[in-house]
């Protein structure tokens, strides 16, 4: 079917330049955060802020350093670890000046400047409602702020887009008041001029409509697009904008945001990028974009949802028998587009035949050589499905994964054996302690080692046990912490005991890895995880020795 | 807001008389089912149908009689039950008929006349691709097949709907034969030509323009569409369809559907009705809808999709402070329809991100008198805002926000009273076997109760011994499970232990809830988050009794 596979595979790098930037503005860090359940620690907010800039998205919105503690830490943080973004700028949201205060003088405005992002995003009302609802001032004086804020923002060098809040319901209601607004940023100097969708309720002809008119009247400025989901229209309406001349998308990864949540990037960057031919991302990228959308929910501790638009996992997931047979045929006769230019992959519901290529280009990922060795590659697909089945998953668990190959090939030799353990967690309220204690057994190197510790935890104790019994082996031990810990329930069967899934990150001074473990039990599922952690160390050092 | 409240809740008959109808088409019962994890019993099928007719839409597509005996059974066991339908015709599906044999000789068109029901549902070729790769047949042979089959279908007296296959794929190809195959299904005379973007990826301006041309060279006929939702933009796919002029909208409760869904009839529904005057379902239905799509969540046994637009627990909840404070004042700020529109509510959910209006919001939704209690309602902030600093969060946890706020209130006597509990979990890799075990000591209305019990985990043994604590003196408990347990590290800083937080969600036939407890130790997290549900089980039932 190559006559018909879509231009893009062809000649990348000479498309790329001939092709509109879309300038992709991620919110998922400040607009994202306020979804329910939503919380993310300024350590989740630096992964993410990196992820998306490898990726290649142009700006980062970093949160509101004027709004609370949290966002100003990490920018403070942000700037201290001196993190290097290749791609995209890192920005600072806040909102135009208070009512009666100058911008200079304004608390808001002053944190974005104290934050010394390269570009700052400030929210200002277009809605004349709202101008009297909700800031109780005047039309006029509302202009002033937005002209104020921007101008005070660019006097400082900053880059600054003008987000024109609730634009669609104030143009419906009062479109001279809406252009004003618009008009009052322009003048003033803002870069980009972002018209959003604040209540998400619109419809894509709305959206058309008000976006062909607004561009008309400032046929020179560069303007953006916001929309939310509340009518199940964001990503569309999204699409609409651009089409009709916008150049910037704002948007979420997941669609991550309050209510029904903001604009999809994960939809909206391949659905511009493969079927209208702008320039979102480097095309090369977007084989990750499956990647990060996981990697995101995994951070959040969300259950991706697995029938999301392209990154999902039954995106391309086929059951009906007629589809089956015909995509056999010729793909394209049930899949818009081919599942591997966003990295994902095809799955067939009946007869499960997926993994191999995912297995493949992960052990390549991981420098393992398996391509030449069919035998062994079949068997290490068969234990990945295996492992799948009973609820593993090795997306954000690296070197679990690395592990499970390895001993599939037979090329690493244990560098411990668990005999057994032990842990007993006592709490009495009279004094109110809680006193947790683990023992472990190990055969190492043949010999047999039985320690005992406290800790704060039962997975901590267990933790500091086999730490003791493994250290006069293994120093190199002493370098690794753990550094995240995570749980959640893999299934809820009613007809089985529900099994945990514990994922533990760890660290040494030159890498982080993610492990797995599964059981009903969570602290057996704690304790794979936490062997698998020590184990990975273990191994990779000595490579890294041979190598 | 009298003023600006939408014209729907005026005059409803006169209104209704006037609205342009569409024909609501529901495919949950078939094209819903191909997703992953469906599974309809027959029963299952007839109370979603009941459920559906009760709601209003216009036909019910019940399965394929002829592709498996459930779907036969189905309509076997409906028409035997003598289900009366009142709103809705009940609808079976199937395809034109082989090629080289005659539409009256044909197994599927036979299936679906001994199936009585009043109308029928074909799906034909439109696209010359599939026409040649999977039919494997000439252009003008398919066009023989639908013609013949549809006039079978119509000389049997049932009323037809053509769906026309991948329409949206095969009009870009080759548009002349696309529009050849809707006119072969009606010079047949086809009731309904339904244009089907079968692959999903289609954005919207692409249904825009092949439905504005069809319609164009059809002036008379009527047209439906049924989208997929590959790109993300299956509703607004149809309420483009619809604004160009088709009258009816295929689509499933819930987005169900093979891959990325189908359109989800829960976001068409409203936003044609409410947001573009159509008459869908008759309008005091729509208070229905989000009951009616938890229903068919249930039956499904699925998890329901919280941010789901309309009907999704979160699609009307507020977390940012700023917008919590404008709702207050006036609903429409950010809110784009009054939820008990459809049936939903407004939520305010507590967090880091929230003040005094978030409090006060929550604990009047909760029912619990505060506003005029000045002193109370700051001792209830000072908590809330302790307990957050401590890596408590209740946005997911309303049953420990109630708790908190009414001892803060000082108005509930405890039920029970922890003495001390003591947890052990031992594993021997000899025999791969794992014992956890559990005691707990507890003070019940002034006694001393002291229970032990094993479970699958320390977790699961600890929730044992206190149900086996409490049986006696509350059976009500028996009534509650846990249905959900979530953990996440809250703090990373390295200067002290980590915390987990613990969320566990409950749920009796009434109600669900959900509890969070916060500590160094997981096991300590666990059980505070345990004993909240239950005492937020008895404390409900209790005012419930009362009530």
């Amino acid at each position: 079917m190559l006559l018909s596979l879509p231009f893009f595979v062809l000649n990348l790098k000479q498309q790329e330049a001939t092709m509109k930037k879309i300038y992709v503005f991620d919110t998922t860090l400040r607009d994202g955060s306020q979804g329910a359940g939503m919380s993310f620690s300024v350590d989740d907010k630096i992964k993410i802020a990196k992820a998306l800039d490898a990726f290649g998205v142009s700006y980062i919105e970093g949160g509101w350093p004027g709004s609370n503690p949290k966002d100003e830490l990490f920018f403070a943080k942000f700037k201290k670890l001196k993190v290097n973004l290749k791609n995209a700028k890192l920005t600072a949201f806040g909102s135009t000046r208070r009512k009666g205060v100058k911008a200079s003088e304004d608390a808001t405005l002053k944190a974005i400047v104290s934050s010394a992002t390269q570009a700052a995003c400030i929210f200002g009302k277009s809605w004349d409602l709202h101008v009297k609802y909700a800031l109780k001032t005047s039309n006029e004086e509302n202009l002033q702020m937005i002209y104020e804020s921007v101008s005070f923002l660019k006097s400082k060098k900053i880059e600054t887009i003008f987000d024109a809040e609730h634009f669609f319901d104030g143009y419906k209601n009062n479109p001279s008041y809406a252009l004003a607004c618009v008009k009052a940023a322009a003048q003033a100097g803002a870069d980009f001029i972002c018209l959003c969708e604040t209540n998400g309720g619109a419809l894509p002809s709305d959206i058309q409509k008000a976006v062909s008119e607004t561009i008309k009247e400032f046929p020179k400025m560069k303007f953006g697009i916001h929309a939310h989901n509340d009518s199940g229209c964001a990503v569309a309406n999204s699409i609409v904008a651009v089409e009709e001349g916008c150049v910037m998308a704002q948007g979420t990864i997941n669609g991550f945001g309050e209510r029904c949540g903001n604009a999809n990037l994960c939809s909206i960057i391949p659905s511009l990028q493969l079927k209208r031919g702008f320039n979102c991302v480097p095309q090369k990228n977007l084989r990750r974009l499956t990647e990060l959308s996981r990697y995101v929910d995994e951070i959040a501790n969300l259950t991706p949802n697995d029938s999301k638009p392209y990154v999902g996992r039954n995106a391309f997931a086929h059951k009906a028998g007629v589809h089956v047979s015909a995509i056999e045929r010729s793909s394209e006769t049930y899949e818009h587009i081919d599942p591997c230019v966003v990295g994902n992959e095809r799955r067939i519901l009946v007869s499960d035949l997926s993994g191999k290529s995912n297995v493949l280009s992960k052990a390549n990922e991981l420098d393992i050589d398996i391509k030449d060795k069919p035998e062994k590659l079949k068997t290490v697909i068969e234990t990945v499905k295996n492992m799948e089945n009973q609820g593993y998953q090795y997306e954000n668990a690296d070197a679990s994964f690395f592990l499970l190959t390895k001993k599939a090939l037979e090329t690493i030799k244990p560098f411990f054996t668990l005999k057994s353990y032990r842990v007993a967690v006592e709490k009495n309220t009279s004094t109110g302690n809680i006193v947790s204690e683990a023992t472990v057994k190990l055969d190492v190197r043949g010999k047999e080692e039985h320690t005992v510790a406290e800790g704060d935890g039962p997975v901590n104790a267990l933790d500091r046990c086999l730490r003791k019994a493994l250290i006069k082996y293994y120093p190199a031990i002493k370098e690794m912490a753990l550094t995240d810990f995570k749980v959640r329930v893999v299934n809820s069967d009613a007809n089985t005991a529900a099994k945990v899934r514990v994922l533990i990150e760890s660290a040494d001074s030159s890498k982080v890895w993610g492990t797995i473990g599964v059981n009903e039990n969570i602290i057996d599922a704690s304790w794979q995880a936490l062997s698998d952690s020590v184990e990975y160390k273990l191994v990779k050092d000595k490579s890294e020795k041979r190598g």
